[in-house]
């Protein structure tokens, strides 16, 4: 079907071929052909597009089929409708995804925004998010969760407890148990996912002003929430069995720590894991010099060599740490729901900050994981997913091992989303993650993970959202990158490659 | 069926009887008798429940039928699983509801969490919440909007952009368009309800120590907001046409103010609806001592005599009002799906601090709630509800002149879901809905809704969850202890009142 669209005196026109036979279903098919017209330049901004009677007859679908395409176009942001006037090539398709950290003027806030629309993005594959392969997704296991509750609809629709639905702390506490971490029900809070975990945790052992350790390189978010809250970092580097605990002992002597935000099992952005020595030590220090302990556990399910050490949590004696937690990486980040597991001492206060950010999340989201998890589908879909990132993992150490010129390192995660590059020389901020973007690669510039970045000596490369082919082609990419970058800024002979032997 | 169910020595039965031609589904039947035997104390706390397998046989219904019955036991905080040790009658089912604010060490959080917690007590009816009555949620409806989406759950699996999907900004501009609101897609941003809404602006607006201006009384959870983030109350009574705009001048004379937090159309917890001639004139007042206007439009769709007067954002030239609202109170509270539409100046701060909070709002939700909106499902919903919620109104009005003793007054809202009691002379703090409680009927204190309490001399009286039969009788059992509180305080002889005349 080929159908001319009038614009601004001339007449371009889309043309649609469906596959009636093929997999895909039509609504994607006709979804997907105008994408395309508006990524080359067919369709232009401010173009209206067909009503979706108009298309529904010109390529004999149903309208139904065609509401669904515009939807999809919609919420890619690919157009806009306005009621009683139609529907429009959006502005923002023109916009082709750019990272602010090109242009120097690089904000946590602004990366992780680029980061979350990466996706979205026209052609663009992405080594950026440490999301989940969303063709991971069980959706139909998940699908059968959400409805074993249609009949209980209309209570979902209420106002639930602030501290998380009666059923999934339940459900909560057994899946937490399967990490090593005892927990009962009533100790549990229902978070959005571990960014607001760790928010509310934050609040409520700190002030504005008080200084707190955080480790280097950190995820992003957390740097971006340290700032929000006025919050001092002071930093430690982390390591392959841990972050410095002599640093970590350093700095608490001087001083006042109010805790030590961490991410002990397969760290982002580094992939490491901390040990169970260093996992004890590193309280004892705590208790030494009575700091808190914020434990991000977000990739503890995600091991693909051996069992990780159980969770700080689960050894401490004090009551000195809040485990975090979420099923943003093993199930769905678009669920934003997670767990908080404080100290008693602690609830009602997280409780209370909670009921001032938002009074809970949303009851129905919370009975669909209480069903999943009941049914043990979670366990099931572990073991699904866990070799398919085993492999990919591996393609990416195999790829970089093949590709990466000398000099660059990196990590070699055992569980996990992050891998992590260094160069063996810093470049100019922002360049690689805008040369990859002009070949079509997302890379999380590596300066965003520092408190201090000086030049960009570092890349993230998340392998969870590719395939094994798409990792190899985009490391190839990246390599060329970097081996470009690298000859641009050749080291200067350093002075003490001078110093005659004396 | 009849089972016996040993416990700590003793022999304990339970019998279930089912009436498989009711209405009723066979799981509640079952649900509903076992709950009943937890709360006349046949099956105490620590008991063990049946197996499902069990329970099943016995009773003749598949294993299906007995899960969904311990899940809304479960769910309900009835009963509680642990994998591998069984089902047993929750401790918390031992709990009867109770306020807070009775013991003397009311906190807003801990009466929001009393709020919030009440439906789900034993036998509890309750004007204390302000939200829509579940019985009213269209559930077929929405069900089939989530169902229109269940193609694209992958998709929606994933995180979508913090500042909220395209598609649902798409008809979130068209939704506030008809509350005379003009919008556009880019300028909004989706948040969890109204409580993150407002709580995103106090950020992005002031700062801990700062002083802002807030009506009285007000809604409790903004109290709790503005406690925790350490701001400074202002405070300006609200009246009929609404807050008392010499006091906001005087106020903003004598202090450097940095927002207005106000609920202008059906305020909570009075019903007052500001006039436009008072829009107008606040807004100047605004300009002319430049603070900021955070205007809470949660109720502005629950108009029963006539159309409230347009937003203060729609009349805002200067870019100082922060508009927000939901669906909380018109569809789900459960959703935690609200819109913010700040001025455009503000944006990317309120972005930076929504990434920092919890990166953004579930996608499923979201365009679940986009494809009802697109549907014009609400528009109808409305259409439906508002009937319903104008006769609870006036059947509440209606009693409260029948039963209250002289001396008592309150408000007569033309929209929203509160209706706002004063008492001639102040009872003792919590005391009133202490013993309305000991009735079965909850209603929230009225000290709550003030930033300084001097006892209880009102309460807030929610009628969206009532039939007109229950507000009825519920309005009976207040009155009642209304009386009986005003004969224990009877008014002392004021010394006015022997004052010669001279």
């Amino acid at each position: 079907m080929r159908m001319s669209i009038g614009y601004k005196g001339k007449v371009t026109s889309l043309e649609i071929v469906l596959d009636r036979n093929g997999s895909e279903p039509l609504y994607r098919q006709i979804a997907e052909q105008i994408r395309r017209a508006i990524v080359d330049g067919r369709l232009p901004v401010g173009v209206q597009l067909p009503t979706v009677r108009e298309l529904a007859t010109k390529v004999g679908v149903t309208r139904l089929t065609v509401q669904n395409a515009y939807a999809e176009l919609q919420s890619g942001g690919w157009i806009e409708s306005t009621v009683g006037r139609g529907t429009f090539v959006s502005a923002r398709a023109a916009v082709r995804p750019r990272w602010s950290a090109a242009n120097g003027a690089a904000t946590p806030a602004g990366v992780i925004g680029d980061i979350l629309q990466m996706g979205a993005g026209a052609g663009v594959l992405s080594f950026a998010s440490a999301a989940p392969d969303p063709h991971l997704f069980p959706e139909t296991e998940f699908w059968a969760a959400f409805e074993s509750e249609r009949q209980r609809l209309r209570e979902a629709s209420s106002y639930g407890p602030a501290q998380g639905d009666a059923w999934l702390r339940v459900e909560l506490a057994a899946h937490l148990a399967e990490r090593g971490l005892p927990a009962t029900p009533e100790e549990l809070l229902v978070v959005a996912g571990v960014t607001q975990g760790v928010m509310l945790a934050a609040q409520a052992l700190a002030r504005p002003g008080d200084s707190i350790l955080v480790e280097q390189p950190a995820y992003v978010g957390f740097l971006h929430q340290l700032r929000t809250l006025g919050l001092q970092p002071v930093t430690v580097p982390v390591e392959k069995e841990g972050p410095r605990l002599d640093v970590v002992e350093q700095m608490a002597r001087t001083h006042r720590i109010r805790f030590f935000y961490t991410v002990p099992t397969f760290q982002n952005p580094t992939g490491y894991c901390m040990s169970l020595s260093h996992r004890r030590q590193l309280l004892a220090l705590a208790e030494q010099f009575d700091f808190s302990i914020i434990e991000d556990d977000l990739y503890g399910w995600l091991a693909y060599d051996e069992e990780p050490p159980i969770p700080l949590k689960a050894l401490d004696r004090t009551e000195r740490v809040l485990y975090v937690s979420s099923f943003s990486k093993t199930l769905a980040p678009g669920l934003r729901l997670g767990v908080l597991a404080p100290p008693p001492a602690l609830r009602d206060r997280l409780l209370g900050l909670r009921i001032a950010a938002d009074l809970g999340s949303p009851l129905l989201l919370q009975r669909a994981l209480a069903a999943f998890l009941h049914r043990g589908e979670f366990r099931r879909h572990l073991r699904r997913i866990l070799p398919v990132y085993r492999e990919r993992r591996n393609a990416l150490l195999a790829a970089l091992a093949r590709a990466m010129p000398p000099g660059v390192q990196w990590t070699k995660p055992q569980g996990g989303l992050c891998c992590w590059l260094t160069l063996p020389r810093p470049a100019p901020v922002g360049e690689i993650p805008r040369l990859a973007l002009q070949q079509g690669w997302a890379v999380a510039p590596g300066s965003v993970f520092w408190t201090n970045p000086e030049g960009e000596r570092n890349l993230r490369l998340c392998f969870g959202g590719l395939t094994v082919d798409q990792v190899r082609c985009g490391v190839e990419v990246v390599a060329q990158v970097v081996r470009q970058q690298l000859k641009l800024t050749a080291a200067p002979v350093s002075p003490e490659e001078w110093l005659p032997l004396v």
